[in-house]
């Protein structure tokens, strides 16, 4: 019945219940439990996801927007089974305004794909969340990465949105001007919602210059702790930088064994310079010197793409180094504390990692006081998978306790669901308020941030 | 009754009836009537405010929020009677956390008393909204101002603000982490609220360092068009600028004859950079190359402190320039477009001012796409006072109707609710259904953003 509804409504071949299709989008990058939709539609148009949600709303059918399926904490998984939203169709850019450096697109391009169109223009879109996620996916997590300690995260970006709410409604959640002092920041609310307040059809992003100049240096400390208290005095110094990166000794040498490569095994800082080539010179002279009065063990500028490219490859490759265990799974935590907790947090986290006798990593984006611990263990041994869970509540409470967040990026989804209370306190009814104002139905992605 | 009540809520010294008390607190540095308060209140800490909005919501008594009085639309004008609060005691700097380059402090903190505090350890607050506002109102009603195409409006600023909620709730919106995917963006929804969904008691804001080396220069174009065209010029170029200010010829006359200045009488941008010396001074040579290539008129570059202060002046003395008329009134508008559109939307307000017959000037933020007419009316000329709205009211829709903003920096109060509907259509229910879910009897600020 709802196969053949959604077929009058949209088109035949716009719905599938194909068990490969399904099965695709019962799932995520996470180790969160697959649950596959009764059914997934790839609608074309916003008169389409209208159309869907006025039905679903009707019918109190669950709605599950699904992008790259490249979420880490399980927010396209339809827990309560329903309509799996793929945005595969919806991958138009739609409108480049190159004299105000914005671009409005559908839900469904992706990053590596806005970046392609727009680079030859000499603009990009900087947030890098690592995966080649959509649009709409990174706008639902207010997904960051690696470039947030200059430009932010999605949420700086977004100038407009046109959502479709549960009631069939559409809305425009921003302008296009700059600045705005009018009416209620909707933009805000909707960035980070999780597809739980309403369906994202348009996105009007900010672009950026492409830097004229990129300069890449690594350098080396002998804890974690002092990797810290580098990223706080770059950070003090003033000296503009565009990524900051962290991986500790103990993911250098799983990289090291991945990729074969010959990086010092030792806690390690990345950092990326860019501006104008005398500019960017005398940067990272002066981070150059800076980290050796504090004892760096190594520095290494690189010198060309080549070598900036390299120097990367031991970053990116990171989560595969681990993930690639075959019997195991990995989980992990990522918390964003105040920059002067992070040496604290850190230490900690390493601490009680060792004591569980897991194999477990620390990296991250250093330079916003996030970063992501990463644990290995065997899914079979129950043993190991309370310990696995029981490192990432520590970790997050412990961050919570120092001000900060369970998540600087990935978003709550299932994961974080548990320390939603701890974190905002009586501030969760103002949000579960929000819910039920916009989806009194609780059609929209049910199941996810707030237990219900 | 009201009096006695609150004195014995709160002490009889932080109560007041007094008539030049009253009147004081009717007003702001706006045209809007002036109505006065049944009462000020003056309260010291959370708990009061706690006691206050408990026994208001009790009785169904409007509490309008009363920072400096500063404010340019109405919203500290309590239309409906009721409580004024002001803050005059709640100024305290709460915590400096150096490490964290974040500040918390309580609501009556001004601008300058924060930089005076926090400039000693090489740290300031760049939001620059012109007046010693104080943070409480820069914060609803998001305030920017010339430092704004650099670091953003109060939203970019705020971390976390301890909020009472009308069900006298005290509630986080944010947290010390400088990034956070938990949960909804309440910080970005409180900012902006202009008092009307929770009284803030207190606000914790990002620092920013002191920039080494600062360089201002001066140009002149032969319309307000081209120097439109020259701002975009210069944003496209990449080339990292943090004020970036038009002032049109007419404008610069009024300030001449109001200080005794001698600025070329033409349309003029104000240009300030800062950074590392040897960056500043080749962006500095590179914008002048830019700017003689669009055929500037005069181009000068300040060479010392004394200049750039002297630069500045113009600007700064701009708004009492036109406002010390005596027997006349001055209105204006706040529109920010995207920027690709700003050279029509000053060259028709420019325009349509001109065939008015009134008096009056353009100047602004002009980086963000956000700009002001202000113009001089005789306000017991019924035809005059017309007019002066009509102007308004025309460059508000035509910058609404090409993607815009009806305020970009002052926010909407009394002056800007008729814009509303034009701007936000039905996305308006949306905010109506928020305030309606946090003051369901509408105690908080109430006859402002909205008609009700």
């Amino acid at each position: 019945l709802l196969f053949e509804d959604l077929c009058q409504l949209l088109g035949k071949e716009q719905v599938s219940c194909n068990e490969s299709v399904l099965y695709r989008h019962s799932k995520d990058e996470s180790f969160h439990t697959p649950v596959k939709p009764n059914v997934v539609v790839f609608p074309r148009h916003t008169k389409e996801i209208v159309k869907l949600v006025e039905y679903a709303n009707k019918h109190r059918i669950p709605l599950v927007p699904f992008g790259a399926g490249s979420g880490l904490e399980g927010q396209a998984i339809p827990v309560k089974k329903g309509i799996s939203i793929s945005f595969e169709q919806m991958n138009q850019i739609v409108e480049l305004r190159l004299e105000d450096m914005i671009v409005k697109v559908q839900p469904g391009v992706t990053r590596l794909q806005l970046n392609q169109y727009i680079n030859k223009h000499g603009l990009y879109f900087p947030i890098d969340p690592g995966a080649d996620a959509m649009i709409g996916g990174m706008v639902a997590t207010n997904a960051s990465g690696t470039t947030a300690v200059r430009y932010g995260t999605m949420r700086n970006q977004v100038l407009d949105m046109e959502v479709v709410l549960a009631n069939g409604n559409i809305i425009h959640t921003g302008s296009l001007a700059k600045k705005s002092s009018s009416g209620y920041h909707l933009n805000g609310l909707f960035v980070g919602s999780e597809g739980t307040l309403g369906i994202f059809t348009e996105i009007t992003l900010r672009l950026h210059g492409i830097p004229e100049h990129v300069a890449v240096a690594h350098c080396t400390f002998e804890s974690v702790e002092q990797c810290a208290k580098a990223a706080q005095v770059i950070l003090l110094s003033g000296i503009p930088i565009i990524r900051m990166e962290l991986v500790d000794a103990l993911s250098i040498k799983k990289v090291n064994e991945y990729g074969g490569y010959d990086y010092p095994e030792e806690h390690s800082l990345f950092l990326e310079f860019t501006g104008n080539k005398n500019a960017v010179e005398e940067d990272i002279t002066l981070v150059e010197e800076l980290m050796r009065e504090m004892n760096c063990g190594h520095w290494f500028t690189a010198r060309n793409s080549k070598e900036r490219e390299q120097l990367w490859k031991a970053r990116h490759e990171l989560a595969y180094a681990y993930r690639h265990q075959t019997g195991y799974h990995v989980t992990g935590s990522d918390v964003c504390v105040p920059i002067s907790q992070l040496p604290r947090v850190v230490g900690y986290a390493r601490k009680i990692m060792d004591e569980a006798g897991l194999e477990g990593g620390i990296f991250g984006h250093i330079g916003d006081g996030n970063f992501h611990t990463i644990v290995v263990f065997n899914p079979n041994d129950p043993k190991e998978v309370k310990k696995a869970n029981e490192l990432n509540d520590r970790i997050a409470h412990f961050a919570i306790s120092l001000g900060g967040t369970c998540t600087g990026e990935h978003g709550v989804g299932l994961g974080k669901m548990k320390f939603q209370e701890m974190e905002h306190k009586s501030a969760l009814d103002v949000m579960k308020g929000i819910k039920q104002l916009l989806d009194p139905h609780n059609i929209l992605n049910p199941g996810k941030i707030f237990y219900q």
